[in-house]
C-alpha cells in the first residue's frame, strides 16, 4: 500500500480556544503535529506575559500524552520596547487583527496609522519578532483581502526588517505580493486549497465551509495552489482550524471558522498527490516554517497511507470540514 | 400618522409549495396581495392541464377567506402548439428553469438549443404566452446570472414577439438588458433591493438571507434600486418568496430561499420612502405587471401605516427574512 512520510509537521496558524473547547481540540492537533502557532484571540485576548505563560500551561495540560510545542503569540496592540524585550522569549510572533474583522477581534487595530505603530513595529524589527496579520478591510466580503494589499505595502515598505506573515491568504492578489516584498510571507489553509465560494453558497449553504476570509473565486484557488504545490519558500501551511460548537454553526447566524486540524494532513496528502507534488509537501508543511520562523521542532514522524478514510461526523463533539466524506489518505502511524 | 395606500398589489413570482406548507403560507400572501404568479416547481413539476387545474384548486382551498387570484404557470418543457392552445386559458405564463439550477428544477432545460425549442417558443409567441426564465448558468456563483445574458440575447433575438421575463434579477448586467431588447422584462424581489453578499456571508452566515440567485455586489444592488425606485415600465415586483422549514434552513446544508411574502409590502414601503419614491411604488407593485401581463385583478386596497413593526420570529412555523427586526411600516387595513 502506498505511504507517505511527513517529519515534524507544523500548523502555523491554529485556534485552540480555551476551557472545554481547548480540552476537546488540543489533543487532536497534538496527535499529528509537532507544533503549532497558537492564535491569541481569546476573550479577553492574550496581551501580557502572564497571559502567554498561563495559556501555554493550559494547552500543555490539555495534551498530556503527546509531544507538541505550542508556539505562542501575543495579540497586537502598541507595546513598548521594554515590554517586547521581556515577552520575546515567551512568544514566536505577534498577531495583528483589524478591529472587529473576525471572531474575538474587537480589541484589534482600528486604523493603520503607521506613525502610531512605528515604535512597536521598529522594536519588533530589531528584536526579530515576526508580525502575523489578518489582512482584511471592512469592505465588501469578496474584496476585503485584495483591498488590504495597500496596507501590506505600507507595512512592508516602512518596516523592511520586519518579517510580516500574511495569514490564511485567499486571493491571487495576496499571492502576487510574495514576489513584491522581500519581507512578506504567507500561510495557506488546507480548506482554501480545496474550496471556492461555490462550496459555501453555490449549492446548498454550507456553514462548515464558512470562514473568514471567505473562500474566493476559482482563479484565486488556482493561484493558491500554484504556490502551495511548489512549496514556494515564503509559504507555509497554517490550518486556521477554528472550532465552534455545532449549535453555533448550524443556526440562524452561524459563526465563522472551519474545523480542519484532525484531517489536515490527510487532505494535504490527497491534494498534493492529485497534482503529483507529494515530494513538495514536506517543505510546505514543515521545512519552510522552520526556515521562516527559525524554529526547531523535536522529532515526530507521521506516516500516512493511501486508503479510504471516512471523515467522522464529529471529533470530540466538534463537526469537522467534510464530515462524512470519504477521502483517500489516512494516518497510519506516528512516532 | 403617515399612511400609504396600495391598490391591487401583485406578487409576480411566488412559491407556494404544496400540502402543509401551502396551507401555511398561501393565506399570508392572500391576505395582502390581489394575486400572484405561482411557480410550477413542485415535485413532480406542473406540466399538464390537469396539474395546473388541480394545483389552482388546492391553492384556492387554502385561502378560503380572501380574494386572491393565483396566476398559474406551467413548467417549461418542449410542448406542441396543440397542447399550448389548450393550456393557454389555464395559465398566465410558462416558467423555464435550467436543469438543476435551484430547488426542484431537475426536470428543466439542460441545453439551450434554440432549434430544439423553436416549435414551443414560436407557438408561445403566436399564442401570446409569456416565458418566465430563471436566468443562471451552472458557473461560479457570483457569475451565473451575468453569464446567462447571452442566452437572453439568443432568446430575445430569435423570438422577437415572445415576452420574456428575466426572473428575480440580481445584477447590473441584467438591468442593462432591459434597454437592449424590446421584449425583455424583469421581476425584482424585495430582498434583492436590500441585501448584498455581505448580508449572507459578510458577518455571521445568515441562512435566512440565502437564496438563488444569491445577492450580489453593492454596485448590483444600486442598479436594481435604480430601476425599481423609478418603477421602470418593464420591471415588476416578484417576491420569489420561497418557504422552507426551519430545519431545512438552520442545518449543515441549508436550502436556498428567502421567505418574504408576509413582510414584502411593508419592506417595500420602507425602501421606497427612504429614497423619497413612495409615489412610484404603486407602479412597481401592481400597475406595471397589469400592463406587461395584461391582467386585471379585482379590487383590493392595502393601507400601510408608518409605525414600528417587529417582524415575527415565524409565520405559521416558517422563519421570515429579518425575523425579530423592527421596521418602520406596518399593514393598517385591507379592503
Amino acid at each position: 500500500m502506498k505511504t507517505h512520510t511527513l517529519l515534524m509537521p507544523l500548523d502555523m496558524h491554529l485556534h485552540l480556544r480555551d476551557a472545554v473547547m481547548l480540552e476537546n481540540v488540543a489533543p487532536l492537533s497534538a496527535y499529528s503535529f509537532s507544533g503549532a502557532l497558537i492564535m491569541p484571540n481569546l476573550v479577553p485576548p492574550v496581551t501580557t506575559i502572564e497571559d502567554v505563560k498561563a495559556y501555554k500551561e493550559r494547552i500543555i495540560a490539555a495534551v498530556p500524552n503527546d509531544y507538541f510545542e505550542p508556539y505562542m503569540t501575543l495579540f497586537y496592540k502598541n507595546y513598548d520596547k521594554r515590554f517586547l524585550s521581556e515577552v520575546k522569549e515567551h512568544i514566536t510572533a505577534i498577531k495583528l487583527y483589524p478591529a472587529g474583522i473576525t471572531t474575538n477581534s474587537e480589541g484589534g487595530v482600528s486604523s493603520f496609522d503607521i506613525e502610531e505603530m512605528r515604535e512597536t513595529l521598529d522594536a519588533m524589527s530589531i528584536l526579530g519578532i515576526p508580525l502575523c496579520v489578518h489582512g482584511e478591510t471592512d469592505g465588501f466580503v469578496m474584496d476585503r483581502e485584495a483591498e488590504f494589499m495597500n496596507i501590506y505595502d505600507l507595512l512592508a515598505t516602512n518596516f523592511p526588517d520586519l518579517k510580516i506573515i500574511m495569514e490564511h491568504i485567499t486571493t491571487k492578489e495576496a499571492v502576487a505580493m510574495l514576489d513584491k516584498h522581500k519581507n512578506l510571507y504567507a500561510t495557506i489553509t488546507v480548506h482554501h486549497l480545496l474550496l471556492t465560494l461555490d462550496d459555501v453558497v453555490g449549492g446548498m449553504m454550507m456553514p462548515h465551509n464558512f470562514c473568514k476570509p471567505i473562500a474566493k473565486r476559482p482563479e484565486d484557488l488556482d493561484a493558491l495552489l500554484s504556490v502551495a504545490l511548489e512549496a514556494h519558500p515564503k509559504v507555509m501551511f497554517g490550518s486556521d482550524s477554528a472550532p465552534h460548537s455545532k449549535e453555533k454553526k448550524e443556526c440562524s447566524g452561524c459563526a465563522a471558522g472551519v474545523f480542519s486540524a484532525p484531517i489536515a494532513l490527510q487532505l494535504l496528502c490527497e491534494i498534493f498527490e492529485q497534482y503529483d507534488k507529494l515530494d513538495n509537501l514536506q517543505a510546505f508543511v514543515s521545512d519552510n516554517a522552520q526556515n521562516i520562523y527559525g524554529i526547531c521542532p523535536e522529532f515526530k514522524e507521521v506516516i500516512l497511507e493511501k486508503r479510504p478514510f471516512v471523515i467522522p461526523d464529529t471529533y470530540n463533539g466538534v463537526v469537522p470540514m467534510y464530515a462524512g466524506k470519504i477521502i483517500n489518505w489516512a494516518i497510519e502511524s506516528i512516532e
